[in-house]
């Protein structure tokens, strides 16, 4: 089963399509996000896998703003912890570096040890796409991505444990055309636009604190069409088809401008 | 009067330090963010100004964290308009044109007329930094920045109103040591910490709506210390100094587990 991420082999991305599907599938990778998407929608692949957010990071925007265009759904979650290291071309000494590349995430979880040294940063499309240029640039600068990045493109590792945070998490939900059937522990991804009145928002959590569902994650992302004005984002404990979800979604219809679920799935973090 | 902002001379932070204080201040150009926070913090100017949201993009994380880190005060708000313009230097011709320097929000916030030519992207910490990028070295590239910063560094406009949604502002937010005297038309700024049960945050939220202050914004960031906790930031309508405000601040000490109230200042979005 071929199965797309955005990035290159080697990349965290595609260890989360392994981790979710296990060692038999075949992770096809995709220049940016919006192929990823793209290749779910036409059919080509039957998922996708995209980082939604990170422990240190916080939210993939780019990916929270997918999801309100495209009409895709999501049927899983996985979690990749990242380990970093600093990668180089197995000529390349410590003291030769004088730039580093990476995906601009990762420089912001490395950023204490990069600052700590006097390096340029290059802000690359992924982090085992930074590897892959300083290696076929014959580039004597580093890398940051993961152990199994510098494996795979045959690349020294210079230092490790180099993010300012150990505890590094990537949480990434699976898309496909449908979501999950119930499992008995699943969580509930959504989308809505608060009606513009006081309290609003307020009520609308009301909804699921009343049937004690228990919200995992909100985010608020821009509109884009009235400056100032938001869409929220919400993961709640639950399947939508347990009665107290499909009540609370029903009863959300009240206080939503638009509404939006996104899927069901089986809960793993 | 100085003020610090990062990027350089032209870039839209600057015309923020403007906006908000008039003409005769001098704007100091830093590097990043954190210089600016640490300017402040350690007297050397009495104000810096950072970008938190764009009405396209959102947060900026970055600052969010800082406001964390840093034991200073939001004093006032201004909102600038962003209007994105093709530069290149004045002997390049637009079919020369191979690559694209700017700001990472910059290049997101032109997504579609940069899919809609083949140039490769490259990020840079400004966007007037990336005009003086490829005026200093000569490049036959191009730039995404404002009209004022190709009047300043004397380059050449090949195409406007390149930005994907012509409704693009950011807000930005003035640090000082104090926040501002009540005027009657305020805002106020917190972080707090939820504490962790079902319906802490629902809770929280209802000790505003009962006393009818609107919510302007509420964003979510990781407490980078445990995985999949957050830390909420509210945007209010009203002064801390308020009767109603004062006493919903005291109230949400009942669901928080850690409250930091970054200030009240005049209301201008």
């Amino acid at each position: 089963m071929k199965i797309t991420y955005q990035g290159e082999t080697g990349a965290y991305s595609e260890m989360a399509v392994y981790k979710f599907f296990g060692s038999k599938v075949e992770p096809v990778p995709c220049k940016d996000f919006t192929e990823v998407f793209e290749s779910v929608k036409t059919g080509a692949v039957p998922h996708g896998v995209v980082p939604i957010e990170n422990s240190i990071e916080g939210s993939v925007n780019q990916n929270y703003d997918l999801f309100l265009t495209y009409d895709l759904k999501v049927c899983g979650e996985v979690a990749v912890k990242l380990a970093h290291v600093l990668i180089a071309n197995p000529q390349t000494k410590f003291d030769d570096i004088k730039t580093i590349y990476s995906h601009p995430q990762a420089l912001a979880q490395c950023r204490r040890y990069l600052e700590n040294n006097k390096w340029e940063i290059i802000p690359a499309y992924d982090t085992a796409g930074s590897v892959k240029i300083i290696k076929e640039n014959k580039l004597a600068a580093a890398a940051i991505a993961s152990e199994k990045a510098a494996d795979l493109y045959g690349m020294k590792i210079l230092a490790r444990d180099i993010a300012d945070n150990p505890s590094n998490f990537t949480r990434f939900l699976v898309l496909g055309l449908e979501d999950a059937a119930p499992t008995g522990d699943d969580k509930t991804s959504i989308i809505f636009s608060a009606k513009h009145a006081p309290g609003t928002l307020y009520h609308a959590l009301g909804e699921f604190a009343s049937r004690n569902i228990n919200l995992t994650r909100i985010e608020s992302r821009p509109t884009k069409t009235t400056a100032w004005q938001y869409n929220f984002y919400l993961d709640f404990e639950g399947h939508r088809t347990e009665k107290r979800c499909a009540e609370a979604l029903q009863a959300l219809e009240k206080y939503a401008t638009f509404l939006k679920i996104l899927g069901s799935y089986p809960r793993v973090i």
